[in-house]
């Protein structure tokens, strides 16, 4: 198809389209003349992720390539999947250095992570963050926090095994992670007033 | 103090402060003389919330403002707080309108929520977007994540009822359910690496 019927069937705008090109997120059709080029259904899947990863996602453009990338060279192994996909979805300034009370909580909770990874850290800035501004963010609450967000990380695990190859594991993954983040705040709201009317 | 007093007090430069004073996210302080102003430990607090808002939680200051303005004036009754709190989180172009498989996701889990009330709807279109980039969210998987939200719903209201007063409430739900989003989503990454290490 070309671009005009490209955008036809995704709903997004030719001149979008050519900003996804020029932006290296959509790989570029397949020539048939100097100036017009033929699109197949990988670019409709394509734009589709592309759009939902930026419009509904929030994901800048910079990262949103590393993740296309990414999906385009999956690695080989289920192991060294999980470790590809965080890497992505960190950045490159993530930085690194987990405070030792987050240590402390993994080595409470049995959980075998990477704490020299990216989410240690990011994970003890955030809760710094949390005080600082006056969230009473106790470690019991941080516990209880982490319990909850472990049953969270069943699902997601049991989806990513459920997934044909590594190639599609690290879409949903990937994926999953990103776009289900705003489903998975969208519900904290719900059942904190589903929680509150039963205790008042 | 003055306000250079209350930017080495806060490390918040001084054209920030004057910023938040312009954003009306800071309340003036008590003028001395046409052009200085005394500040107060009042001030100090309120800097560290509005930075942790702005800088950490990414909150724009159009809903800063609004949440300062909600603090500023709580509702008499806690039961009125979460409603209240709710709706300053959600803005104003939230809009309404929740998926029929959210309302029976709802049904199916006994939750008593506000289904007219934002987040209701801004949970069906974020399940909606991620299907649409390709996450694999069944309606089984939906539902698990939903007990794991719950659970940390749990804290939430837990933290809101140890609260001295209807105003600490609710300064502890909307800083706690804004700053602690970053905290929960960077567990799930963590949670999701101690999972998977656990199953491969």
């Amino acid at each position: 198809m070309r671009i005009s019927q490209l955008a036809e069937r995704t709903g997004v705008p030719v001149h979008t389209l050519k900003f996804y090109l020029r932006e290296r997120v959509l790989p570029p059709g397949r020539a048939t003349s100097r100036t017009s080029a033929e699109y197949g259904e990988e670019h409709v899947e394509r734009v589709r992720l592309v759009r939902a990863l930026i419009e509904h996602g929030g994901v800048p453009v910079a990262a949103v390539r590393r993740i296309v990338g990414v999906l385009e060279s999956p690695p080989p192994s289920r192991h060294e999947m999980l470790g590809a996909a965080h890497s992505t979805l960190a950045g490159e300034d993530a930085g690194s250095g987990a405070s030792p009370e987050v240590l402390a909580l993994l080595a409470e909770l049995g959980w075998c992570t990477w704490e020299e990874g990216p989410f240690a850290a990011e994970l003890s800035r955030a809760v710094e963050a949390a005080r600082a501004a006056g969230a009473p963010l106790t470690p019991e609450a941080l516990r209880r926090y982490a319990e909850g967000m472990r049953a969270v990380a069943e699902v997601d695990v049991d989806l990513a095994l459920a997934a044909g190859d590594p190639a599609e594991a690290m879409h949903t993954v990937v994926v999953g992670t990103v776009m289900v983040d705003p489903v998975l705040l969208a519900l904290r709201r719900v059942a904190q007033e589903a929680v509150s009317s039963t205790r008042t």
